[in-house]
This record gives C-alpha cells, structure tokens and sequence, in this order.
C-alpha cells in the first residue's frame, strides 16, 4: 500500500475537528508540488476554516473531496452522541484524547442509547472515532475511514497530472456540511466555475459492485442536472474506463450543497463503492480506486 | 380548452430534466411577446440551467411558477425511486423513454418499494412519469401534471398584459430545490426586487374548496412575514377576485428558499386547489385558474 | 425584577409577527443609547424585515438574540397548527386578537389534532400564543416566553458597556429561521465578522443544572469548529464567570444559519438554562442570567 494513504488513514478528522489531517494534506502538497506537472496556487489554514484549495492553470471544473469521518461526542454520564451516521456496534474500539490523556474504549448500547465503558470520566464534548485496523487483502483494503481517505488519495494522485482545474479539500460533510457554501462562493467568485466532480465513496448495493470500477452516481436524495450526467457518460464511455452507474433514493455529498447554492453549477458525483459503510471494516477495492483516478484524469482534462 | 395548456401538459419534464418543457416555453414566448402588452427581456437557456426569467419594465414584484413534475427514476432489478412526492397507485401507468426506445409500463408495488413492469430492463437513471390523459367536464379539467401547468399557464397569461414586474419559470421544485437560490440572487442583485408572489397548485381541504376563487397561503410548512401577508390581503379585498385563505402545517413551495435566501424579500403563495395531487387525475376548476390569473394581474400592478 | 425583563415579557411575537417586539426594542434602544458607553449605528425596520442591527465602535464579534417566540396559527374548523415546537398541554391559555377583537381560549388535543375552545370563530391565519403569567420565588422566574426574552435582555445589558462589537435581534428562530442569512450577509459584507455568539435558550438536563452558570454548547444538530470551541473555554476559564458545557445530539439555533453560511464565520450558542421550555412555564435562574451578561461582556471584548 501507497505511505500516503496509509498516512491519512492513520488521522483522526471527526467532522468540525479536521485540523490535523488539514496540516497533514497540506505538507504533503507543499512537498511533492514541485514534482507535479502544474504546482498550483494554495488556499488553506485557519482563515480558511480548515478547507483546502488547489488551483491549477485555468479552471473549467473543480473536484472536492470531503476530508472529515463519522464519530462520536463525549456526553455526561459515560454517553456518547453519534457525528454523522456511525454505525453503533457495541463492542467496537473507539480512540480519542482529552485533556487527562489518551483514550481507548468500547462502545456499548442500552435502550437506544450509546455508552461508552472507558474506566474514567471522559472530558464533555470530547471527540472519538474508530481505533484504525488496516488489513489487505487480493485487491482489497479494509480500514476504518476509507470513506472518504479514498476520495482524498484518488484527488491527490490526480494533481500529480491536472493542468486546469480545481481540488477541494472539504470539512463538515459527514455532518450536515456548512463548509461547501464559503467554498463554493469562493470558486465562483474567483474562476467562475460551473461545472463540479464530488470524489466521495458510496455504498456496494445490488447495482454497484466491488471490482467493478468508478461509480458514476446518477442520484441519490438530490438529482444532478440530466444535461450534465448525459455529458459525463458520453465521456466516460469515450475514456474507456470501467465504471458503474449508480441510482439511489437516500444518501448525499457536498453536492448537495452546490446543488443548493445560489450560483449555477452543475455537479456530479464520482466516487468508489464499499461495504461496511461508516464502520471500522469499510471494505474497498484497488482497482476501482484505480478506476476512480483514470476517470478524475479524464474527465478534469474533458468537461 | 386553451391550445396552450394542451400542448404543456402534454411535455415531460421531471425534476432535473427541464429542458424539454423549457424549450416549449421559450418558443412561445418569443412567437408571442410582440403582441403583449409590454414585451420583456429574456433569460434562458442552458448557462440558465433551463431556468427562464422575462424582465418587464421596472419590476417590483416577481412571480415564480415551477416547470418540474413529480415522477420516479429507474434503478435496478425494475425498481423505481420516486422524484418528488407521486403517488404510488399499482397498476397506474407511466410513459418515458431510454436510448432503447419508448416505454410504457405500469407500477407494482411490493412491501413498500415500487417497480415497473415493463418486458426489457429500463436504463439506469431513465426518468419515468404519469401517462398523460387529459380529461374534461363541467368546468373542471383532470390531468397529470396540473401541478403545476396551471401556474405556469397563469403567468404566461399575465405576461400579455403586465407591464412593470418579473416572471421567472424555474426547475427542481418537486425534489428539494436548488435553482431558487440563483435565480432569486440573480433578481436581487440586478433589479432589488423585494415581493415575490408563488404561483403554484394547493391542495382540496376542508377549508379550500373547488370553484371558490384562487387560493392566497398564509402559510405552509413556512411563515411569510404578517406585514406582507396583510397587504396581500388587504389588496386581494380591493381587487373582488373571489379568493380562499389557506392555513397548512406542511408542504411548501419555492417560497421556502425565498424564505431562506440571504436577501430582504417577502413572499406568499397564490394558486390553486386542486384534487387528487401528484396523480394522473388532478382536477380543477377553470372558475378558479380564472381567479387566479386576474389576481395575478391585481396584485402585479398594485404591490 | 427589571421593568425592561418585565416590559418585553408582555409582548407577543410568535415567529413571523415580530413588528411590536421590534418596535419595543428600538423605543427602548433609541431612549437609552446616549447612556451607554458606545453609541450604536441602528438598522431596523420594515426593510430590515423587523431585524435590528446595532453596531458599536469596530466590531469583531457579532451576539446574536431572537425575538421571535412559538406559538399557533388559528386554521379552520377551530383547528391551531404549531408555530416552532410549542408544548401542546390541554387546558392551557392562549391569547391572541384579530379584526373582530380580543381572543382568549384554552387548548384541546384530540387524537393528535390541536383544537381551541373559543366561542367564536377565530379568523384564519391569526397568530395565538401562551397566556403570560410571570411567576418570581427565590432566584427564580417562571413565565412564558424567556426563551428568548433573557437572550433579549443579556444582550441589551451587555449593551451598556460594549465598545466593540455588533448585537443582532432576529426573527423566525423557533420556525426554521431565514433572517440570519440576510443579517449574515449584511453583517460579513459591511464588517467582515468572523466570528458569532448565540444568545439564546437551552434546556435543564443530567447535565446543564439551575443556579450552576451560563452554558456554553459544545453542539446541539449542529457541530461548531473544535478550535474555535477551544479559544471560547480559555476565554471563559480566565473570565472566571461561572459555565457550564452542554453536548446535545438534537436542537438548533440561530447558529445554524451561520454553520451553512457561504462566510467564514465561526459560531458557539452560549445562554442559559430553563426548565418546561416551550411551556408557559418556563424556569430560569437570575444568577444563571448574571453569569450569561457576565460572560458576555468578557467574551465580547476578548475573542
């Protein structure tokens, strides 16, 4: 497996707490710019609430990728309260820190509600997420926050290669969002962007398969514009990279939030299926990590 | 009846698949305008994400009425996603078409989730709706799509007259919005416009009837502001159009994102009721559609 | 108790209908400004949507407070629809007017349907809520509407000395809001703010106790960013002001609209505890106030 992605696997980012894996990006681009075939223009930091922008040549389109995970908060009385949608399995190892030092403990659940069984109290509103357990397999990996390390990694190796066009770094998605409308506002304002690519990792279900390739999502609760979906697999095709089309009824990304934005941008979600979803053993495959990458290159140099 | 409404409510164009019915719009709007009253300057097209706006004179008030209508998508193994709120009826039939063919099907429906029983599989992502049937008696019409044909063929009719004011048609209002907030940014910035007037299909209730005017909302799942609402009123009383007061604790409209919009504009709801909404057999009455229309007329010169 | 507390406690204001509390606010705000340490630029009124903005010296910190309060809507058939999420208990008074005169009647609940009691007719769309009872015993006040009187009134205190900083007074917090993005917009535009306070109301938990302080939320629905909650308990810490830390999976403020915002603002809720919220017997504690006023001065000038 790649460092790099062994490296973001290994931070904890639960949603409104990215900073680390915020500093983490950031070193990695200032060191490896130099090498890429275009070194971008740099928007992050404090100011910037955490959110990473790279801008690359002339930009046509920009492609985000969300850099938070699902979690928990620290509640009185040993209770936890879900970040984002985590899948509650008691038992599972939780990891965090506080003030009075490092935490490890399991999750446990009585009547609906989520405990944890940590010999201490633990400080109010501290953030735990899943203890990391990397394991390959023949063309697998299994980890906690494949979702969404994966839309990360496939952006980053894409910068290795963009000319024109735009890679986001988000916060916020996993709960609710609120960093995509200043982002959004920023891109339009400065490069009048109107088209964008949502790297994110989506669910395998009876449509969408491990090994399959790059996941092309036609909606979920919200419906990119059809004009713009016919666009993009009409590129898809001409790329010949193995991909599937995706049709659900629930679930979302920052999409949601262009689609909701006061400026006409189309979008489209791009992303990787796994199992498991928002557990410590997302299960994802390399060839379609690879797939998702190839597309991204693609359709970043086409739209 | 009208050839006009005839030939709207004879287009598909479900929820982010606009483009069909904006075309038709456009193309009369551009046969037509010489012979109104005032003829407007016009916004449309595919930079306009099919959204169109008319621009007469100077406005003070805008009036919105939706293009979209309820339906459902294709996924896999037959299944169907609703677009929007349609009722599922089993055995209603439906009407669409992939890059196979024509397709004509009814729904099924088995332990809450929906299919289609058409012969051949449907592409992922095909947009299906209601078979168009249109039906007419004693001074009603019944029909799929009523929602909201009826408030887009007001407006069209408001157009041959008005002189100062703005009529926007807008996309994604039966699945969560989203263009809203552009067009509303787009009038605000440009022309300051600060009343907005919905014109949109409600529903028969035990407080709004058939045959008894158009329908003023003084609220859905959304509150307008008391001030406007009085004015509203108190303007609707010096018109003598016959009009209904609604109260709903739910639903909405494009209202909603006006409500939301970072701009000082007040808005309320003016339609219709109608019977049986999000089916093939909505009914209304062409007494009401009148009311309606001359209220419009009303209210747009004297805001 | 306060003639200023007990002034604004007798004034309706279900959300939508903020005029005579607007009003009240800047009769009271226009008499005492010249005693104040700072003298405040005022934005208020019709075109300000019944907002009021004052704005001391040069503001790097905005407080936020809404004047809106929940309450019902008369429907038809003598049926009340919610505004905000009142309590529904049986029996309890409600007052309101319209064009016939006076209104004061009880609830009734029948099976899940709200009903009123009055003899007549109420007309449609007029605006009831909690009969006012101020109920004072040792330390405490028990009455309708100090969700979010004391939020008024910390911040009107807090004007007194404020030489830097930007007091807001909002509408339709308790009904799925729409005023903070306008504010948002006019406040970020004019002073670039980054940063925001949420003077408002919370409820007596396992964790959040009577006569124990101000409470600063960690997180209610929404989740503000981990290092701007850092910098509030430093601050708050070396202020010495009694607080309490509150974590909640559920709730919502005005902050919400500043989480989705397209700025960079970073936003807390820092106000007080009350027991029965959204009852006319709400419980709060003045020396919780005196904390809340306290911890506002100080954080206004050192954030």
């Amino acid at each position: 497996m790649d460092d790099l992605l062994k490296e973001i696997l290994l931070i904890n980012s639960v949603s409104g707490d990215e900073s680390r894996i915020s500093d983490c990006l950031i070193n990695h681009i200032v060191k490896r710019r130099s090498s890429w075939n275009v070194s971008p223009k740099i928007f992050f930091g404090n100011e910037f609430h955490e959110n990473i922008l790279l801008v690359f040549g002339n930009p046509q389109t920009a492609a985000f990728a969300h850099m938070d995970t699902v979690g928990f908060t620290s509640r009185y009385e040993n209770q936890l309260v879900p970040v984002g949608g985590p899948e509650v399995i008691p038992g599972t190892w939780l990891q965090g820190e506080d003030a009075v030092g490092a935490i490890r403990c399991r999750i446990q659940e009585q009547q609906g509600n989520v405990y944890h069984d940590f010999p201490r109290a633990i400080q109010r509103g501290t953030l735990l997420s899943f203890e990391q357990d990397i394991r390959m397999a023949a063309g697998t990996i299994e980890a906690a926050y494949l979702d969404n390390r994966l839309g990360l990694y496939a952006l980053l190796k894409l910068c290795e290669t963009l000319e024109n066009g735009i890679v986001a770094f988000t916060t916020y998605e996993e709960h609710g969002g609120g960093s995509m409308p200043f982002l959004i506002r920023f891109i339009y304002e400065n490069w009048a962007i109107k088209q964008a690519l949502i790297a994110d990792v989506t669910w395998i279900t009876d449509g969408v398969h491990l090994h399959q390739g790059a996941v092309i999502s036609l909606r979920d609760s919200f419906i990119p514009r059809k004009t713009f979906l016919n666009e993009i697999i009409r590129l898809a095709e001409e790329s010949e990279v193995p991909y599937q089309l995706e049709v659900e009824a629930a679930g979302g990304s920052d999409g949601r939030e262009i689609q909701m934005s006061p400026y006409p941008i189309d979008w489209c979600f791009i992303g990787i299926g796994e199992e498991n979803p928002h557990t410590p053993s997302e299960k994802a495959s390399f060839f379609d990590l690879d797939c998702m990458i190839k597309l991204y290159q693609y359709l970043m140099q086409n739209l």
